[in-house]
Parts: structure tokens; sequence; C-alpha cells
């Protein structure tokens, strides 16, 4: 079949009945979780750089709250405005090796009655760390009961101090039903953006988390994106068109894993069909943006990773 | 033959001896461009965000500086000290479609005999716009006769609007040796860390210029990292120790653009032999660090993207 690019109207219609999509997702749900799913806001060690207003609401709208080690510090900094501030935002979970984590700031929040997990392992990350606390949260309650149990306080929480929380994982992880666990919206702020190797750590963690435990829905936010993964094989991306609007700019079809095709899409600018994309090539769409009215549809043979630039001045009249 | 990764101590010597290096190069140089080489300093549309007498030092080892549209609002802003530094820091050029470029930079470009050309396609990016000019610029004695003749000012310096740098880049490459071309250090300001699709489109930009324009050595600078593409079959990076101990961090060996194999490393923290990398896989050496004493051999099944971690406020010491 031959490539096609066709370039569109500023706003489409997309008759929704002719697609066929495997997957459906709701662009501002990245960031706004749904009421039936568990929620989780993941802080990375790396400058909070949005808008207080916004980081306040979204806070509020995640059950969970995460630090990965010396993102506690950032956090302890991003709220100086003054003492009452700062203690209605703690974390419910400081985790990490916590060699970067400031004595002054660990203590602060030990005061505070934080979780603080020391995980000493090098052999995974901060955020590998993260996660697996996180799924041991929402799906251990025996794991919930023991770590908030005060008497475990000095013993670091009756975690090992090398890798507990992996050993745990491990075998929750052997009856855990991956198609019966709740959804976790996952939303990490600072993954993108510092250190070069660390930004590419954060995208291969898309596809970790997509392939090893799908009931994750990782996204990244940055102060001009949204980042996630777009499944293979058909997903359609719905926005209420006042939204799209006001918040979103441009945005990227990017096969950093890997080249692929993509199948056809529906409702971009420069819409595409039977088109071999590659970082190697130099082909990607990039500085593209949704002209559908209300939804996009982005068919590819392998899993993608799409930004969306995002004004994180004008999101937080929708949330 | 079976995978091995070595975890090394803090320093070894490596014997180049044994070591047969297709490509050399020299970490200093990415940012200090040898005598023999033409240079010049891309400036692209981000706030420029290292400090000022870093830029001011780097600005003064090379030939050409060219800002790429809206760049110049970025440079005009950065040198807001006064304006008798702001004379002393014209560009040789600005280019682009010039939406970007605000009237009143515009105009005191001008009037300071900036060469400002106006190129409205857009099935090209800026950055194509801008090496396409270097190229000329460095290649072409024609080119740089006719561009600097006051007489076309008033005509876009006698080039055609929409694409008139590609017609006469692409006259000029057919009769162009690229063997017989003087490298041209290239060091890019404000490619990566900004909207996450524009981060990935300067990537592509390390591979289509090795594989179309190969005499072009671009490297990207950022407050955190140097990023490049080394060349696959062996590259040997050389270092002076001094700085390797004061200004390089870690480093990440990057498969971007297709999963590979890195045959072999000598002289990484953690040295790896016939290993699969992917980001796909999560199996990506990132948050590693040069420990040969003054050079690191990296040998890769195919072109990889290497970032190296460095300290801004030690790098000028060294310049």
């Amino acid at each position: 079949m031959s490539e096609e690019c066709t370039e569109n109207p500023e706003r489409i219609k997309i008759d929704t009945s002719l697609i066929e999509a495997r997957n459906k997702m709701n662009l501002k749900e990245l960031v706004h979780p749904k009421e039936d799913e568990n929620s989780t806001l993941l802080i990375l060690n790396q400058k909070i750089d949005i808008p207080k207003p916004l980081f306040y609401k979204i806070w509020k709208l995640h059950d969970l709250k995460v630090c990965a080690d010396g993102a506690a510090n950032r956090l302890y900094d991003y709220l100086n405005d003054d003492e009452s501030i700062r203690t209605k935002y703690l974390p419910d979970y400081i985790i990490g090796d916590l060699d970067s984590l400031s004595e002054k700031i660990f203590n602060y929040y030990r005061k505070n009655k934080v979780i603080i997990i020391k995980q000493t392992t090098q052999y995974s990350t901060d955020f590998t760390k993260c996660v697996n606390l996180i799924s041991l949260h929402f799906n251990s309650p025996k794991f919930r009961a023991s770590i908030s149990n005060e008497n475990n306080i000095q013993s670091n929480h009756g975690i090992e101090l090398e890798k507990g929380i992996h050993t745990l994982y491990n075998s929750m992880t052997e009856s855990l039903v991956f198609s019966k666990v709740t959804p976790i919206s996952l939303l990490a702020l600072g993954g993108i953006g510092g250190r070069f190797d660390q930004t590419i750590h954060s995208i291969t963690q898309l596809y970790t988390l997509s392939e090893n435990a799908s009931y994750f829905k990782l996204c990244y936010m940055t102060p001009t994106d949204l980042i996630f993964l777009v499944n293979k094989n058909g997903t359609l991306i719905e926005y209420d068109p006042h939204f799209r609007n006001t918040c979103v700019g441009n945005c990227g079809l990017l096969p950093i894993g890997e080249p692929t095709v993509i199948n056809e899409t529906r409702g971009l600018k420069w819409d595409v069909k039977n088109w071999a994309t590659s970082v190697v090539n130099g082909r990607v769409s990039s500085s593209n943006r949704f002209v559908g009215e209300n939804c996009c549809y982005i068919n590819t043979k392998h899993d993608i990773i799409l930004n969306v630039e995002i004004f994180v001045d004008k999101l937080i009249d929708f949330l």
C-alpha cells in the first residue's frame, strides 16, 4: 500500500462510527483521573516547575502522593511560602536509597508522619521502587496494614532495607490477576527535561509498564507537555472541544523505541496512511496538531510515544 | 556470544594499543573546536540557560554564529545587561520564516548589519534551513560574495523567498566532494529540553547529518549535558583526566533510533560486551560514567546517541 499524507483544515468532524478503536482514552483524564480508578501523583527528583495553583489542584485530584528520594527536597523547597502550606501537602510516601534526601527534610517529613522507606539496591531505579510501592499500596491490604503500623517506624516500616519492596511486590504479583486490578492513573512530574539519560530512562518506563503492569496508566507532565504511550492497532483519543481549543497546542508521534509504521491517523493537521516513521531516517511527525473536533484516531503497527503540548496556565480552569 | 557486564573501579587504565578504533574524538573539542576546522555556534529558539561567562567564551571560540528565527529574540533578551554588550554579540545570520522574530528585534539586528534571510517553506524546519546556510557559507565563495553584497539587502540578500537556500545548497552539493570538505564543528544551543517533539526532532538531526552531510560534527549543549552521535563499529572518546574529573558527571548510551547491540565498551563504570540494548525493552545503559583515565572506547552495531553530563559552571576554566 502506498503512503499518503493529507493536510486538513483546522477543525474537521471525525465519524467515529467508521472507526474500530481497540483502545480509548480521554486526554483530560491523564491529569484528572476518573473516580473509579486509583490515582497517584509521583514526584521525581527534578525542580518542580508548574504554576502553584495547578500543582495544588493536581495534588488534590490524586489519591496517593509519592516522592522518589530527593524529590522530597524539591517538594519542600517548592512549598516555601509558609509552614502552614507545607503541612497541607505532605506526601504519603518517600522512597529511595535516601542518599539525596537532606537530613533536615528527612526529619521534617518523619516528624509529620510521612512514611519514609529506605531501599539501598542500586540494581533498580527510584522510579521502579516507587512503582512497586504504589502497586503494593493499592493491591495489598496486608501491606497497607503493616506499613501504617506505628510500631514499625524504627525498623524501616518493616521493610527489608536492600530491596524489601521488590521482594514483597514480586511475591504479591504471583497471585495478582492483572485483568482484575483496578487501573492506576499515574501522573509523574520531573521525569522529562533534566539529564538526558534520565529523560530517556523515563521513556523506557512507558514501554516497560505497558508490558509488565498494564494496569498502570502512566503520563509525564512537563511545563510544556503531556507525554504518554499510545498502544498499537488503534487508539481513539477523545477530548472536549473547548478543552482542546484552550489548553492544547502541538503534538508529535514519536517512534522513540523502534522504527514503525503509522497505519492511519484521522484528525491530525497532517494525517497519514501507511507512513513509515523512524528517528534514524528523520521521518517523524512532529509539530503536528489535533484538528478532529472532539477526537483523534491513531493506528500504529507498534506502540508509539505521543507528546501533546499543554498550556499549563490554562489547564487549571478545566480541572 | 554471551552477554557480559563488568563493574569497574572508579579509575582504570585503558591500553589503547589493543583497540582498533575506526573513529576518534575528543570530548572537549565538542565545545572547543580545533583550529583547522570550521566552527559554528547555532542558537535555536529556546531560552538560553547557560552561565554568561561560558556563553561569551563559547561565542568567541566559534567562527560563525547563526540564530534560527525566534532564537534571535532569545539572544537579544539574554544579553539584557546593556547596549554595549549586545552589540558585541551580533550573530552572522538569522534565518527562518521570521514569523516568530519580533519587529523590534528584526529592526535592531538589521540596523546592525546582521544578514537576515527569510525562507517561508513549511516543508523544512528552521534547523535544516540553518544547516544548509552554514554549509553554503563555508563551502561556496560565490555565495559568500553575493550574500555580503549590500545592494542585495532589500531583496532578501538575493535569496529566493520560499526555499532559495535549499535550491542553492542542492545545486552546490552536486559538485561537492564530501571527503574533501573541511569538517564543520556545530555546537547547538536550545535543541533539547523544550517541547518534547522538538527535542526528538533534534535527535533525528544527529542521525540525518551523520548520513547526509557527515562533514558536520553536531553536538547539542544543554544546561546539564552534551549530546552527540557515536558512530558504529568502534569510537575512541579521549579526554584530559583533569577535565574529566572536574567537568564530567554521568553518561548514557541511548539507542533512541532503534534497538542495537553494544559489542563492547572499555572504560565505563559498567562495561558491557555483546549487550542488547533497547528503549522498548527498558535495557538502556543510563547513569553510567567514564572511568577510563583518559579515554573510553565504545563499539556498537549501529550508530547510537551518547549524553555526557557536563558541569557548565566548571567548564569555562578549561576553554
